[in-house]
């Protein structure tokens, strides 16, 4: 199931995640060093996430051996529950990027209008700076999703996660610097090879660059799926706050300059849909008590929470996105998010500080497989 | 997935072995307690096994989270290989028994032509007379199975081995008393009890019960599928031996006259091929030290080996079959079986008293999903 060449020479593209998905994919939170009290509140805000994902398209979710049991009986029947160990449950960066192509127009592997990417992962910055000490679960993921779905495998040696890019499916890719040209990643890859990797694999022409991520996404280095994402081709929806004084401000007015000035593959201008961020929050004392101190990154009280609603999954005819308690911030977002989606039905998942306190949200734990 | 209601209140039967298949479901051997030298002769004759069955139909292997990379690497590529943690990898006796119907015929279950049955599963005889200590993973493999495949599933709370029933898809199941009435198993069930759950779950209704299995049989209690089972309706083969001084003589000749005096469910006489068994075989010494002793039935040199060439597999156009380097028996065996299959390719694996020294054949580690 590995052919030769990249996937774009085959005529394959990653599409917008808001083109037709037949099946989302989801990974079961456990570990007790990263999830406060042995993973029950961040286990019921999966369930909750992939409850609501399910309405709109067909839902898998993988769980070690010792959880298997535990994800089945708290998920409703209609959702998959598939045995897969991981070392945490991140699947937008461990999981396979889906690329596809039309059946007509490419020669090639089988005929097959679905493949998926499995690149290089190194636990978001490798020993030193990796998010957990043993990530050779992890590692297997998207190779075990693609043989369980028999789609073709694109083995790719770069270190990326897939919530470190984001796509418009017309040939523009958009990604922070802070992360990709970071050299806990690919420090013998410079720029321009970075992006002659992606066109080949993405099948992109055009890249936009934001310096940084959102103001303390640490873990990740500032991946892009939390603070900037497409709404659909020519219009992006960025994190954003009026606060100049908080340390957001800078990244926010940064990323919007860049963005203003930018043009698409298509070589449309940008639309920039500007998105308030909640709070600040930080983590408080007992949630930080709730994390067990193991082979994962400590976890402190009062750090600032990288807390943004750009981080929600868009399904089929559905946007899945975080709310954050935060009353003010959680309507304006709905009301941003059910504008800059017409066509689809927003739903705000309440909890999903549970998800951001292990140092995400809902697009981190979803991957979305093409129909 | 799981409906109210016997598999043929819903127009459900299981069907013929030789009837098409979708794929076959193997899983991996490793305990090192019942397989000798780590399971690394084991191994090589599984991925044998499956590799041969892959020539006529596609295969799943199902290997655990340690062994996937592992198994992953000695199959071939065309090969599907899932994480799926279990006890030991007898599938015949943990997987599913599938059971099929005509897509018009049946109102209910979602109009699904295949569904499965997760029988209860006590590891041959529960407490006492497994075979090894912990088979807890064993118990939730056919459920996992079935929601991989997104198949109905129906539960059944009585203890059965898909390895103890044959049928012939055309309402005749073939069975053994030494296995389905010991009370190791049910009990707290009649024969007639057993009968009327054995009919509503496989759509049969008419049973013909040979006494006992084959002699040295001692796991399974004697299970139907090493001694005696279907080429197509109206015929069997059964495992013989012309050797009056070998205890299995006896065996052999009360299961001909219980078939010889049988009919089947549409009335016809039972034709009977003899198949002469190898040997007799035992094992060696070497064979006894490689096997360590922790936690399953532990294995002495010298113990006869329930050899026998019944223990096959009926594929799409293939029959895959046991040798055991009886050079005679085993050309024997391979023209009974081109004959008795004129349409199958017969296959012969020529290391398969590996998988007799673990305590089954090809059928037992084998389970075919119906297209």
């Amino acid at each position: 199931m590995e052919p030769n060449g990249s996937p774009a020479s085959y005529g394959y593209r990653m599409p917008g995640e808001w083109e037709r998905h037949s099946r989302c994919w989801m990974g079961w939170p456990e570990r007790p060093d990263n999830w406060r009290d042995d993973a029950q509140h961040a286990q019921r805000v999966f369930a909750r996430v992939a409850s609501e994902i399910s309405k709109f398209e067909p839902v898998t979710v993988c769980a070690s051996s010792q959880e298997w049991e535990n994800a089945r009986s708290k998920l409703p029947k209609h959702i998959r529950v598939l045995e897969m160990s991981m070392d945490d449950a991140w699947f937008r960066d461990i999981a396979p990027t889906f690329v596809v192509r039309d059946k007509s127009s490419s020669p090639g592997y089988d005929g097959q209008r679905v493949a998926g990417i499995d690149w290089n992962f190194n636990c978001w910055g490798g020993l030193g700076d990796c998010c957990y000490r043993d990530w050779s679960k992890d590692i297997l993921v998207a190779r075990k999703i693609l043989e369980i779905e028999a789609v073709p495998r694109f083995p790719e040696d770069m270190v990326l996660e897939g919530g470190s890019i984001h796509v418009d499916g017309e040939g523009t890719c958009l990604t922070t610097e802070e992360c990709l040209l970071n050299p806990n990643r690919n420090p013998n890859l410079t720029r321009e090879e970075i992006e002659n990797r992606l066109m080949s694999y993405l099948g992109v022409r055009k890249f936009i660059w934001l310096p940084r991520g959102l103001y303390g996404d640490d873990d990740t280095n500032g991946h892009i799926d939390n603070i900037c994402c497409f709404a659909r081709p020519g219009v992006v929806i960025l994190s954003w706050t009026d606060d100049k004084s908080d340390p957001q401000y800078e990244r926010s007015a940064e990323a919007f300059s860049v963005l203003s000035n930018a043009t698409d593959a298509c070589g449309r201008r940008i639309e920039v849909i500007k998105l308030h961020i909640p709070g600040p929050l930080y983590m408080t004392e007992e949630e930080a008590a709730g994390v067990k101190v193991m082979n994962a990154k400590y976890r402190f009280a009062e750090t600032r929470l990288a807390a943004s609603y750009v981080n929600f999954y868009i399904a089929n005819g559905g946007v899945i996105a975080p709310s954050f308690g935060d009353e003010k911030r959680d309507r304006e977002a709905y009301n941003v998010l059910c504008s800059a989606f017409p066509d689809h039905e927003v739903v705000m998942i309440e909890e999903a500080r549970e998800i951001c306190l292990g140092g995400g949200n809902i697009h981190c734990i979803t991957q979305q497989q093409p129909a």
